[in-house]
Order: C-alpha cells, then sequence, then structure tokens
C-alpha cells in the first residue's frame, strides 16, 4: 500500500420513488406512470423539483426515515416501501462531505395517488415527461423506471396497480402502460398463465353487454413483497409523535 | 416537533455474497448453493465468520470497494457485482456510531469458484447451513437467499451459473439447486417456454448414446444484468494500484 487510507464517513439522506398509473386527457384515455415531486424551498436547487425525502435523524431506521418524509411532504402512505438503491458514490454530493441516499419506492393505486394532499409545492409529473430535477433525482428516476420495466414480476404489477379482481385486459393494460408499446393479447395471455402468478377465479366482469370476461386474483401464494430482511422500527406509519 | 432532531452520520462499509453452485459427495452428487467466507483476524467478532468486505476509503466509490475488499481477501473477480441491499439501521452496529454497509451480489459459475485462492482464512460454506457469523451477517445471507429464491429471473441463473449453451434439464438442475425442491420437467418446460428469456438453438449436447437433448442460450436481447444506474469509477477490478 503507498498510501494511508482514511475511513469514509457520511451523512445519511432518504428520498422515494412513488409510481402510479394516471388517464390524461392528452393521451387519449391510455394510463401512463406518474409520479409525485416536491418543489424545494431551500438552498441547493432553490426552486427545483425533487423526490420526496429528506435527512435520517439519529435513532431513526432507514425505511422509517422514508416514510415520514415521504407523508411529510406529500400526505402518501403506501402500504409498504421497498428499497430501490442507495446512492452513495463520492463525487455526488455537491458540499464537500460525502451524502449517502438511501431511495425506496412504491407502487400506489390512482386511488390512493388521489386521496394524497397536493399543494403548491408538490405535483404530480409524467415519469417520461419531467424537467431537470434536482440533485441527481433524474438518474434516480431513469433507474427506478428502467427496474419497473425489467424487474417486476407480473404478480407484483397486478397487485400494486389493479384491485383484488381484474381481468386479462386490464393486467395487460398496466403492462402497457409500464412498458410504453402496445402488446400481442394470445402471447400476454399465454405467458401470463404460463407463470402462474395469477389465478383465474369463477367470477365474471360485470356490467358488459354479452360474454363477460373472466376475472383473475394475484396469487397470494406468491410473496413478492420485498419489505427486506429486518423487523421495522415500529410500523413507518404509525404511532411516531413529531 | 417536541425535540430538536440531529442530522444521522455514519461510517461506510461494503460486504459481498458471492453464491457458487458446489456438488458435494454427500448429497450424492445434487449441486447446492454455497458462499465464500473470511475469518475475522482481529476484533469485533474476532476468529468468526464473515462476509468478505471490509470499509471503504475516503473518495472510493461503493462498487469500486465491493469489488476490491471482495479481490483482497478472496482472490474472487466476479464480472459484475449487483448491490443487493443498503443495512444502516440505527442499533445493527456494536459501537456508538451508526455503521452503514452496502452489499453486493454475484453469482458465479463452479470453475470461476475454484479459480478463487482459498488461503486458511477463507472458506466455502453451504448456504442453507452456515455456523454464526460475525455482525449481522446470518441476516444478510438469508436475506440473499431469499432473493434469489424469489426474484431471479429463468434468464438471470441461466447466464450466471451455466455456460453459454446449455440443455433445459441443466437449467431445471441449476433452479432445483437455488430452490432446494424437485421440480415437475413438463411444467418447467411449458414456463420456461413461455418466458421467453432463453432461446432454442439448432445444436444438440453430445456425447450422449441416442436423442441427444437441444442447447439452448441466453436471449440476450433481455438486459437484466443490475448494473446499478450511474458510471462505474474505472472498471473494479482495473488499474488500481493499492
Amino acid at each position: 500500500m503507498t498510501a494511508r487510507h482514511e475511513r469514509a464517513s457520511a451523512i445519511l439522506a432518504v428520498s422515494t420513488v412513488i409510481f402510479a398509473l394516471r388517464t390524461d386527457d392528452e393521451t387519449g384515455g391510455v394510463p401512463q406512470v406518474w409520479l409525485p415531486l416536491v418543489r424545494r424551498i431551500r438552498e441547493p436547487f432553490e426552486g427545483r423539483w425533487a423526490l420526496p425525502g429528506g435527512p435520517l435523524w439519529v435513532g431513526e431506521d432507514l425505511a422509517f426515515a422514508a416514510a415520514r418524509t415521504l407523508s411529510d411532504t406529500t400526505g402518501l402512505t403506501p402500504s409498504y416501501l421497498e428499497q430501490l438503491y442507495a446512492f452513495g458514490d463520492a463525487d455526488r454530493s455537491p458540499g464537500a462531505e460525502r451524502v449517502v441516499s438511501v431511495v425506496y419506492w412504491a407502487l400506489v393505486r390512482s386511488e390512493e395517488a388521489e386521496r394524497a394532499s397536493v399543494g403548491d409545492n408538490v405535483r404530480w409529473f409524467p415519469a417520461d415527461d419531467l424537467p431537470e430535477l434536482a440533485f441527481d433525482h433524474n438518474v434516480i428516476v431513469e433507474y427506478a423506471l428502467w427496474r419497473l420495466r425489467t424487474k417486476m414480476e407480473y404478480s407484483r404489477i397486478a397487485h400494486a396497480f389493479l384491485g383484488e379482481r381484474f381481468t386479462l385486459a386490464q393486467l395487460r393494460g398496466v403492462h402497457e402502460a409500464v412498458l410504453g408499446r402496445a402488446l400481442d393479447p394470445a402471447n400476454f395471455r399465454r405467458t401470463i398463465e404460463a407463470s402462474g402468478t395469477v389465478v383465474a377465479t369463477d367470477e365474471y366482469l360485470t356490467g358488459t353487454p354479452h360474454r363477460p370476461p373472466r376475472l383473475y386474483r394475484y396469487n397470494d401464494q406468491i410473496d413478492l413483497a420485498d419489505a427486506g430482511p429486518l423487523p421495522r422500527q415500529q410500523h413507518p406509519f404509525e404511532g411516531r409523535n413529531a
């Protein structure tokens, strides 16, 4: 070794990427992936949009801090947040000190997204058409979209974006929104059925004129929600006095 | 707010979980999942086995540090390391200061595993039968196994554990090793074929007496290797003078 190395330290922060499907009149009713952003009210990057988040406090666990800062800024309280990635490379922070941001993400249904309290400094944006964000948040959103598009299992998407019962056409519509392209209905059906991640029920969609389509459900024998390896510091949305 | 909160800081460390398949005489030739551990030669936990890893140096990127410490301790240099999870909860470190460990993982083929230089203080263990490890490393290995078993896509496992060409029976053998149970051959074939993640070639396995089985390859139009969202600080295994 030619030099003495010094152990790296860092300050800690959390951010959250929350994806929901929204239908926009401009796109002719085709659902698209949207996410909420928060306008920064102080330097650095004052006035720019950023992911919900903030600093971690002494004594606070990572997932807890992610849920707290998300709730404080947007009012959103998804039933779970999954860890996406830790960003902590040496040159990512504008200041002298390294900042490690642990990023959490969740998919929420449109109804949950609409319940969130949205003020002047919170706005939903289409994930594919964002302004220049604060810090490295554009990179984080692009990575989250890539993970959503390549790594999400069929049942995860069904569970997160649809209700308890859904038709294969509704499920295909969600996949088309995520992938941003049309899928062949027959191929989609074959792939889904072979995957075993959704299960046909004996129920049919009501309110259609004839040949009502069959309803499917999430296969709950497969637990794909990644709550992480550790027991939680309380439930993130329960009982913390601030 | 009832109290003034203090921003959390931490010291940074990296660890790596390297999975390989090994065939043990005791199990009658059935492959099992193994991983390399390093014996600690100082306190805390002196004498206990631990994941390869160590502290991050000032100026060093996370993936770089993971590759450096893995290579230094075990001689292993997998072609990529994927970020698994960041462990940084308030109570995980024995000392006063919070330690955030960013854990990387990789699957390596048996040949790569065997090339590693293994000394007195490095040993391979079956992942399902570990001693009590240092720190929270048992929890980390259990989580990595869960991720391997529930979240690895078919083509990922094919690519990581098998060569460029493989039969469906070989691929099923890998899945059986990972899952720890037998799979129905016909169901396995249907699921794999519908997934589109492996592609039939015009080649057949040689050296079998009759009806040689068809060889398949990884579908390289699907890029599932998660190198993370960021360009790398050099290549982790290239050119760093220490």
